[in-house]
């Protein structure tokens, strides 16, 4: 008896084991699966573009071994780059779908899958963005005490003195001005990226209105975009056209990822133009662009 | 039928749009315009000053061109300033409200409308501050990366060598604990506000007691205070009596700022005293200094 | 009457006043007293010990006055200890309690009352040492900024162009290997703290399904525990047999901090090895090495 009961026991167990094992990647954070597989396949393939750009090319070309960049160097162009491809993937949906509205002019269509999946998804993938942008933000404040910063900074100080005999020695204005704008506009941008992701805590959140909480997503979230997108072009300011950027070919990261916030940035533009405004406005209050029995069609589809 | 409801919807929908857009400024985070309007009006007043006191000053007596200096060295000025100041307002209600109950020797009184309102928005007052000091802290933590730092620190080193032949050059003491002090002054600071900060998340406080709650706010957040205070009087620890410091006749900003967080400490002080103390103990509890009629009045007053 | 009234009101007040200041220590935030006396004693002995070891030693035998370093550098290296000690005192009594159910082949039994107690503020000792690591954080980001950070690399600026007369000068590949990985271990082993403290956040938390919060808590908090103490082994990865380390026959502050998180990990990892982990499994899933009669001792008392 006492062994029957044993082996039932041991027999559940280990089916419940087994079922908990097959069920274990099903189960688990379901809706955060899709933002971590993008994030970790962006993370992948920028920092083997950027391995092969910087460290395989500087071997090739120039000889020198610079192998170490891939622990802090790499690793703060990566991060930035994802956080900011991430972020402008969490307000590109919205804007897709604000067109097929105004393509179809009624607002009573049901959107594609996709679209709707990815709709559902972009909080979790602006904390993953805001998780990268995190990290980037410590890799940066850490950059003056590595080994390699200093090393350059006494050689560069070395040549200074070596080469350079009037002193106090040139001051470029400008480069101060870029230099620190680029810098405050990065700033700025992690201040509104860390109020958009305490807003998505559940508590905060849940003391906002429905009006506070999406003018907060939805403009401040822009806004935060928008700056993001500045600190990435600053940075690339006058080497756009630098043909020793284009190693092999290749465009540098910053570049391609500011394509899609760009792209995000110009839909949003197109759309807060007067006409377009209105025309939405009036969609998005019900209006349409007469055709009842469509609408007819989607009531039933949805009521089925 | 189809058009006038078509109309009729379209009507509504513009009335509604209009209301919405008169109710905007009225509706949006009600709780938050006072302090917000505070502190863009420090933010303004203190900025436009320190840039007079700055880069004009230096244009027009020096003739150096620092313009750069807005992006991150003034707004790393203005920031704190109107960080401990705020926090300093989130602490000024209280002990004037405790001086109002002591000069009426009764807790059964109103305070007047304004001493309400101001009570009633500290906490956003508090978070406001909290998000300056944190610009304040990332601002901090770039300057080593800034171009103008690297340049005056590469020039440092070429007079040192160029002047100095001694080495190791003179080491001072003194300035090393003043220093260091203050940083970690201003390091223990920042860590209570964002205890402070954290306890007033809706989910954290509420699983506090009442009296965990008042203790942190209360004792936490005046060590947090007089803290801040001390890191703001050691930034300024030898300079209060150099005249160069009065560019223009002018205090510098730091000096502004010290002026209301020493008021707050020092009412708290008074209050801490034991003769006021005690007396306010009692009326806190419920005893009055005599005037029963006065409180009959008000009594009705508040039933009415 | 009303003096009668006015003295029963000051004897109940100050009968309170007397009961709450000597309830104050007992009532407040009792579940947090263990942790934070433990912290205390920590970062007290911690503190002494190093200051030992580096002020009045480098007082005693260099004859150098550095008492300086008290407020940054000694600060700096007592919070990430006593962070890394209290982060593995989280997941020590887990293992230990492991261990009880295997060598007590049940899980039907109690655990004792200290291992009770220990187990129930594990979140509590975690959140402290998450506070430490935060400060040790900070603490980091502002050293470029010290003086006498400042002062140390212009002497070995200077030293440099004294003595070195080569330039580009040596660049020490390993160590740059060295001194990258244990950076970068240490910002992703804040991030991943920065994480599980976020998910004890109550709202967060909730939001979460228990297998969700026990993986993260378990799993992450391992791997974070793996990762800060492999930051640890790095920092002194060449210095372990250094005999200059061992000052007045001390081991530095590091190496005893390592001692309490390699053993965790150890155990954890035994408990890994598929033997010991399949009769784990089975205890428990209810198995028991065959003393029903305990067990119903057992069940009886806790019925009682």
């Amino acid at each position: 008896m006492a062994t029957k009961l044993g082996l039932t026991v041991l027999d559940k167990g280990s089916l419940s084991a087994a079922r908990e094992l097959e069920d274990f990647p099903l189960k688990l954070f379901p809706e955060w699966r899709l933002p971590l597989s993008i994030a970790v396949g962006l993370t992948a393939f920028f920092f083997f573009y950027l391995f092969i750009r910087d460290v395989i090319y500087a071997y090739v070309e120039e000889k020198t071994e610079i192998s170490y960049r891939i622990m802090v160097s790499l690793a703060n162009k990566v991060f930035p780059i994802v956080a900011l491809i991430m972020l402008s993937l969490c307000y590109l949906p919205g804007a897709i779908a604000v067109f097929f509205q105004l393509y179809r002019g009624t607002k009573y269509r049901r959107f594609p899958n996709w679209l709707d999946c990815w709709m559902l998804c972009r909080k979790q993938m602006g904390l993953v963005a805001l998780g990268y942008a995190f990290l980037h933000a410590i890799y940066t404040f850490i950059i003056p005490i590595r080994y390699a910063f200093r090393h350059k900074f006494i050689s560069e100080v070395v040549d200074e003195i070596k080469n350079n005999n009037i002193t106090p020695f040139y001051f470029d204005n400008t480069k101060a001005w870029g230099a620190d704008s680029f810098l405050s506009l990065g700033i700025l941008g992690f201040f509104l990226f860390i109020l958009l992701g305490l807003t998505s805590l559940p508590s905060v959140g849940g003391s906002l209105s429905w009006r506070e909480f999406s003018f907060i997503q939805s403009k401040l979230g822009h806004l935060t975009l928008f700056i993001c997108t500045a600190h990435g072009y600053i940075y690339g300011w006058n080497k756009f056209l630098l043909p020793s950027n284009y190693k092999w070919y290749t465009p540098p990261g910053y570049m391609l990822c500011l394509i899609v916030p760009s792209v995000v940035l110009v839909l949003k533009l197109l759309l807060l133009l007067p006409c377009v405004d209105r025309t939405l406005t009036r969609i998005q209050q019900g209006w349409e662009r007469s055709q009842p029995k469509e609408e007819m069609v989607e009531i039933k589809a949805t009521n089925l």
